[in-house]
């Protein structure tokens, strides 16, 4: 698949992992920042893997609900510890592409130095 | 192939999309920013993929005619739309590497939010 | 493999590369900005692919001991020329991991503009 393409999210939000003895790290926050590739085999009629914008509303409508919120109070997260590898997967598994794009990776960063990635 | 090596560059252009209706998208420009990846099986009698200057040379060549220009106007762009996508293809197409680095990737942002990759 | 994780680290060296003919090009020096990118089939117990920190701790053991200093004199770099290439195949041959995580690549920056990667 030669082409893709990649756009970016942003959202602020706390969390607080539970570790390995159950118990909670302290509360703290980050800004969150996403990077999400998709692929196609093929550009369309007028040369594109699929529309940015249109790509970017298909983040946004997945990151906006975690935006200024506690991600451990959200339902994605209340089965599964909110960490940045389980946020790449709640996007990458909450994102309906149109047929002709398909879901290449996931990047999170929970800070400038570090980052998970899920890869289909 | 386990190196790589990447070089960036950057031009300003103006550019206009014919869309699926045959209409044009407004007339804008963008600082196109690039990120070129060639790969060697192995290093070289100094230990390099290729000299870092010598690749970015090979970029500037192809994109600096196009810097300061209106894409829809170049040649690569009188057959095809002038989509990100499109110059990444153009700058792979036109590339000419030494026998030992083979062209791996070419990113192309139009924004600091927004690439699209074509990939060998 | 489908999760990665990454970290960043840095640090500030001189070196000198000895060129085709022998000679050493000029002595001079740079901030090496190095990303760590680790794979793990599965998440671990907590939902990571490892802790983050203890990630960065390995990477700053490997490139604590890089910084401040000529790389040409370091023990690495007496058999092979300091490139951004044999930074990343050091980096990659001194780290140590867990056993759930595999090493995936190391990206090293001589400058914001070029880097050089070595893949797993």
């Amino acid at each position: 698949m030669p082409f893709d393409i990649t756009t970016t999210g942003e959202f602020s939000a706390s969390h607080q992992l539970r570790l390995y003895d159950g118990t909670l790290e302290p509360l703290h926050g980050h800004n969150w920042r996403i990077k999400l590739t998709v692929s196609a085999d093929r550009l369309d009629a007028i040369g594109v893997v699929m529309d940015f914008h249109e790509l970017a509303r298909l983040l946004d409508a997945i990151v906006g609900p975690m935006h200024n919120r506690h991600l451990n109070d959200l339902p994605p997260f209340l089965a599964m510890n909110p960490s940045a590898e389980n946020v790449a997967l709640h996007i990458a598994q909450s994102l309906r592409l149109p047929d002709r794009a398909r879901l290449h990776s996931v990047e999170v960063w929970e800070t400038s130095e570090n980052s998970a990635i899920w890869r289909a």
